[in-house]
């Protein structure tokens, strides 16, 4: 045992169940967002390293996972290509390469994994995965609006009752900070933003203690703003898209929220952030960002978009037990045992007309002792178990042993997967 | 425009129509593979380097794309992992780390990238798909006699009705090249097996003068091999595994080719290989691995797999125009037109009205001219268009525009996701 066998630090394995879970929350993004009349779009797992560099700020770039340099080339230490460390950067390097192909209005949703050198911690993990939505070409509130439904839509079917979306304008926070805080030039107003930013997880009296010792303003004149700030008026802009909302799934989610400021650099208008009372960060986030395809294309075109993190989303499901039933059943719907070496053709046969009947069907590799067998499909949950010895292949039939009840029942051959359908009741299976 | 928008050498990106493309083959895969009782595994992107390192052969390390450690330590050029290079690996850690957890008899199914540093060329990528299943446990013919007609299944499933499965035994190679070829050394037999690889590609005389050239046979001896090798027996464990294939999907599918060789060092059974006569290389291959585990676990565990290449399989089907209709429809079945800035709120609950009624909806971001809207949806293949303007409005109607016939017909609002989903036929929705 030469190596360790752990998967390497901040990402994970996922066994049978876990995959199961995330198909499930992944089948219900995708549905909705093909609702919505967006369309997939995959990139590749790496980029040229210069596509990524400068996008994410300084401390981004630190986070971002270099591939070296190969064959005579390995040995510089070199990087030339990087792992995605989100999806809108590829978004907007798609956009820019093919502008003649895609539609005026291109409306894309992304479910992929992206990579970040983070500490490892809690619930933070260097691989996960993103759903994102973009809507490119257009500067309409309709684009938030239907993505405020879309996003909601998806948290509504996967069971969420107590989301709320917080809405804010980026270019309200300069004038914010300016009016309450009285921090006026532009770099410290970025510096602000920053702390603001963490205004959830560490408080007013955080906030305004690490303001005064970034030496952005007084602790006394901080405190201050973060009381009067919060009744700063809801810009009209952002009324408009709340009222667009009504009698779409975002009705009654969305709020106005002063403070939201939102890490990325690169937003230049709405910016929106989903979260639950029992989490401290967020589901989910987005904003419009006008200029960052320009960085690819030479010309600006609108743009908006929001992330599901789908990690978290598993998380908060995972704790509150939201996950139906059927997702973490077993593997199979029966299990085909083996009556001795002779039978092993005709077992993998039977086996092949229950799966033409629509079950998901397990063979017992070995021609092992029948109470084994049994026992081993008991030990997996499997439902149902066929016995073929040789009265039923004299007599055509099928011993079916049903192993949540023990009872034992034999049936002609031909009907034996109905049988067993039947008996699965309400389970749908495909 | 600073950087090129080209996607990094080797990979490439897939607009909409390629992944619905990519995700209809896939759903294929995935549904037959849980109907043979495959469970769902998913590994990191990445492993740590000595995971993977010696053990792919020489030439296959070199083609591991390696990462850069970060940090303090990026400046060293270190790489401390190693982007997956086949699922195989990661399987025999995973079954290494989780034992207590995993089955007896554990089958899974994996559908993830790898990443080769191949030389990019037609029809090779350095980031491409694979569609492994493995069945851990087990030393039963009945193994590989299952994924033979789950992979046979797969494949009939979308549309294939002319690949043979050849099937070898690793260890009858030896017997057959000192026999027929009169090379006894194991090292040279090692070498042997290389160029005999290679036979589907350089045909005999090709192979012939390479066993020459590397010392191995003479050329006259290595043509009188090639010619009386073929009709060397089948062993009777490879004519077990047909045999139990009978009445399964790979009935017929499967011959006995005794030149087989596959690439990889850690088989040590049966191996496998597809074919189609239309492609030079292989749509997938497998075989035995009782020894790879063992690297990992310190002790033995049989293993046997079989990989279907993604990316081959969709480059005959696309060729063959194998994709059904409905994999290539439009993004929408209704675009939902915005007939003034004052409407757009209600655009928004009509298109969550139709959305309700299973249909997938776009909207028109903006308040165009209603003849610039249309345009639109037909440039998009849009089959249904909506109109709501005042009268419409004031009567509780829909104007619905059908696409391809031009017609124009007024639906009570609430019935127009019925109105719209009839007449769209056959196409089924989720």
């Amino acid at each position: 045992m030469p190596t360790s066998t752990k998967p390497p630090s901040g990402t994970r394995d996922f066994l049978p169940e876990d995959v199961r879970r995330r198909e499930h929350v992944i089948g219900v993004v995708r549905r909705v967002y093909e609702r919505y009349g967006f369309e997939p779009l995959e990139t590749p797992a790496f980029e040229n390293i210069e596509t990524l560099l400068g996008k994410y700020g300084e401390e981004g770039n630190k986070l971002i996972f270099k591939i070296l340099r190969r064959g005579e080339h390995e040995s510089t230490g070199e990087a030339d290509l990087a792992l995605r460390y989100d999806l809108t950067v590829p978004l907007a390097r798609v956009v820019a390469q093919y502008q003649n192909e895609l539609p005026k209005f291109f409306k894309r949703y992304q479910v992929q994994p992206v990579w970040r050198a983070d500490r490892p911690a809690k619930g933070r993990f260097r691989e996960f995965y993103q759903c994102d939505i973009d809507s490119i070409g257009s500067t309409s509130p309709v684009v938030e609006a239907e993505q405020l439904a879309a996003v909601s839509e998806v948290l509504t079917t996967l069971g969420f009752r107590d989301f709320k979306v917080r809405l804010n304008h980026r270019q309200e926070l300069p004038k914010l900070l300016a009016q309450y805080f009285a921090i006026d030039e532009a770099s410290k107003q970025a510096e602000a933003l920053i702390t603001l930013d963490k205004l959830d997880k560490i408080g007013a009296d955080g906030v305004a203690e690490e303001l005064e010792k970034r030496q952005l303003t007084t602790r006394a004149q901080a405190l201050v703003g973060l009381t009067e700030a919060v009744s700063h008026p809801m810009p009209d802009s952002l009324a408009r898209m709340i009222e667009l909302g009504q009698n779409t799934p975002a009705e009654g989610r969305v709020v106005f929220d002063a403070f939201l400021a939102r890490g990325l650099s690169y937003y230049t208008g709405a910016i929106m952030e989903i979260s639950v009372p029992d989490l401290a960060g967020s589901l989910g986030g987005g904003g419009r960002y006008d200029n960052l395809v320009g960085m690819f294309l030479g010309r600006d075109v609108p743009a908006c978009g929001f992330s599901l993190g789908l990690e978290r989303i598993i998380v908060v499901m995972t704790e509150r037990g939201m996950f139906p039933p059927h997702v973490a059943s077993s593997h199979a719907d029966a299990m085909v045992t083996i009556w001795n070496d002779d039978s092993r053709a005709d077992a993998l046969a039977l086996a092949g007309e229950l799966r033409r009947g629509g079950l998901r069907v397990d063979v017992y590799p070995e021609a092992d002792k029948l109470g084994k067998q049994v026992k081993y499909a008991s030990g997996r949950n499997v439902p149902f178990v066929t016995i073929c010895g040789d009265d039923e292949k004299a007599s055509g039939t099928v011993s079916v042993k049903d192993m949540r009840t023990g009872e034992q029942q034999t049936t002609p051959r031909a009907e034996t997967a109905s049988f067993i359908r039947s008996r699965l009741g309400q389970r749908e299976n495909l």
